[in-house]
């Protein structure tokens, strides 16, 4: 069963967004994600390096859409301790994307599975989904994904059941 | 008391320079971050990486206006072991920054204020003060920071001491 | 069809050996690795440190059976760069060990399967092989280790023809 | 006012829990460190190390009490995908602790204390109180940090309201 | 004794192509970077990042001509798991190189030399035969590498042998 | 020239102290450092690691003589922000060392020779006096080390000039 979709294509209105921080408390970087997601970003991740003096410093990076430029630069100058930023341009290429749900033991669990050029080339299970069923039924996280894994292959992976016209042709805006 | 004061502002002329260096001994790092530095570069920081069969390498990087460039890739050449470099353009966004001074127990130590559109975002002590300081008084660091950082809340950040009109409205050049 | 199982133990007679380094070419980790593994040692990691001055120094570790102990030193000291290392005793659990083997459409592909007290709780595919068909069949490697792990479940996991009576206590030596 | 207080002391029959995992999905880490916090454990962190063939794998490792030994190997092996893991004895040395309020603009909030040989010489703001009133008052949460530490120093550092004789003596089991 | 030589030169056709991967085997990661190698590219290197939900990532890295972004968009998307990456263009400076013999009591090795604007500015043995040599006569690695480096020093360094005219002056395309 | 010498021996009264960070200004790390040395112990190294809720926490790691404890449980109490930290018993194994001097072009610098069971198996020029030497006459440092190295492997290495009898047998305290 579908849930979404969403076709494969290029964008090269992307921004990276990157500020060097060596006098930050770390406490305060998973609160500063969370700003950022919620303002609607694609991806922050934060890479550990050695700055000045030898400090471990903590590199925080943004992949945004360049229309909320002036927004994640808001909240990173608010919101850290840097007292700078920089920026350049990137293109971004995505997969289709389409979920499909698979029946198990424990109940339905969506998968997102990725397509290039139209073929099937990735899928992964719903982590919250897999999350749920192993807090609520005491099975371990590892054997639901082996569970959910194991079903996407068996139902939908040679099927064709997924993978509709709509991902055979890559879309470029 | 003012020292100095900078502007709000954006640079598109920055050049961020990057080389991955596996083959280097680690104690020349230090060493050759004080040349770039000393060469009028604006960052230098390392990133250990995963190389070619499973090396721990290191990552040199250099934010640097793009008329040094000439002068970093020699000084990345002559004192590092790498064979190749590369470079993209940036635009860094700097926050306005003006330097008061706090008197503290132990004497006057400077603070560096950060301004976004006008608005005190961000305030840190001069660390080579206070680990003087700490070092000539026997006083934990973490203490004259926190001494520094609560009487600069006390006699600036509300009473609107700093913050002059300069650095209400964002300057592009 | 099982090739061979050891039981699960514990052993209370092994060495973390730990020395940090700061002037190595990293170039020599793989072949000093290499060297630690052909003399015997259970485990060679190395981790990144920030040392001295604020260094990028590489920290080996191995885990050794302590009757080991004096070759792993031997190659340590001619083989790196330390003039010191450190090590401490630790007790070892392994969980019982049994390779099975799964029919795939490219051949026969062993699995390792892990058992404590006696229960099925790891199965991983050997990595050798299946590296082996993604490059004779220009196959994907996830997409091989996705079909081994799926024909694992269906065959082994819940039928009980592994874990044999041996793994179901405990043996402590 | 104080919520809670525990003394200084020692504690040598703690263990430190380590398994190097090279072949684990990442979405199961965060997971994986809930349940052993929920077990009872004292700390649970992960370090990037490098394996066998340049694999960046992770050390999962735990600090607890022996007594929990046996529920932090079950744990560990039935939800990693690691077939060995090690520990040794350690003994811990923790601070005596107690919480304090400070009155913010925002409301109360916990303020844990640490004290050495009767000494105060930590204070840390509770970050999931500092985090609330962040969300719920748009006020970054490094300003909130702020305010709580400046009202803890001019309300309780140095007015010994906090320290009472039972932190004077450290108390060893 | 020269065998090959190439000149110093720009490429400003140059992409860097980037992914980040929170759910991947780490198994995958040398399997796949034997495949980008394969396929042309000048460089592979994978980082340690820290992802949503605290997750300890790797982010891909590969520095490739612009005319096999496709092959390499090819190989991330049905070899890894992510369902993005993202590229910009960058421009890529690389030392003249040449490659010199050196006699050693074990017999001939390899040496790589740099030329920066015609000047030698870095030479580094090959590993390969290094290692060779250092597996056949149970030499230490670091005592293989400083006879090269010896030799090379004594024979070449001085002496003007290499750097021809050829390297004096920097070629741009 | 000699300057000193110590014999290979092993010293079975280390420790090893350790605390995980997660809430202390980065700033602050290099001056700990310096004050550990300091107080004497024998090395002082940060590791990076993922503690709670995903935060990039720095592991702060003592070798120590177990009579300095108590000393540097003070300066880690008093100095970070750590509430608690734990030790274990190590055995250390340090080479025989001599410093020997080699002349160079811009004088005479000093090698550190290390011996395992009376035989030389490694040697490093002093840091401090090549790097005076690259800044007083603006040589690479990498180039005034492979001239030391030189002049070492030449002068020393194989003329039995060190390695002394008194490094020939292996002492234990």
């Amino acid at each position: 069963m579908k849930f979404e979709h969403s076709l494969e294509h290029e964008d090269s209105q992307m921004m990276i967004v990157q500020a060097n921080i060596d006098d930050m408390n770390p406490e305060f970087s998973p609160h500063i994600s969370d700003l950022l997601f919620a303002a609607g970003v694609n991806d922050v991740y934060w890479i550990p390096i050695i700055m000045k003096r030898g400090r471990l410093g903590i590199q925080l990076n943004v992949l945004t859409g360049a229309e909320l430029l002036p927004e994640v630069e808001r909240i990173i100058f608010e919101e850290t301790t840097t007292l700078g930023l920089r920026y350049w341009p990137a293109t971004v290429h995505r997969l289709g994307r389409e979920f499909v749900q698979v029946q198990t033991t424990w109940g339905a669990v969506r998968v997102k599975a990725g397509f290039y050029q139209g073929k099937l080339v990735q899928f992964a299970p719903e982590f919250n989904e897999c999350e749920s069923i192993a807090r609520a039924h005491g099975v371990p996280l590892k054997k639901v994904y082996d569970e959910v894994r194991n079903l996407f292959i068996q139902e939908h992976e040679d099927s064709g059941q997924i993978g509709s016209q709509a991902h055979k042709s890559k879309q470029s805006p």
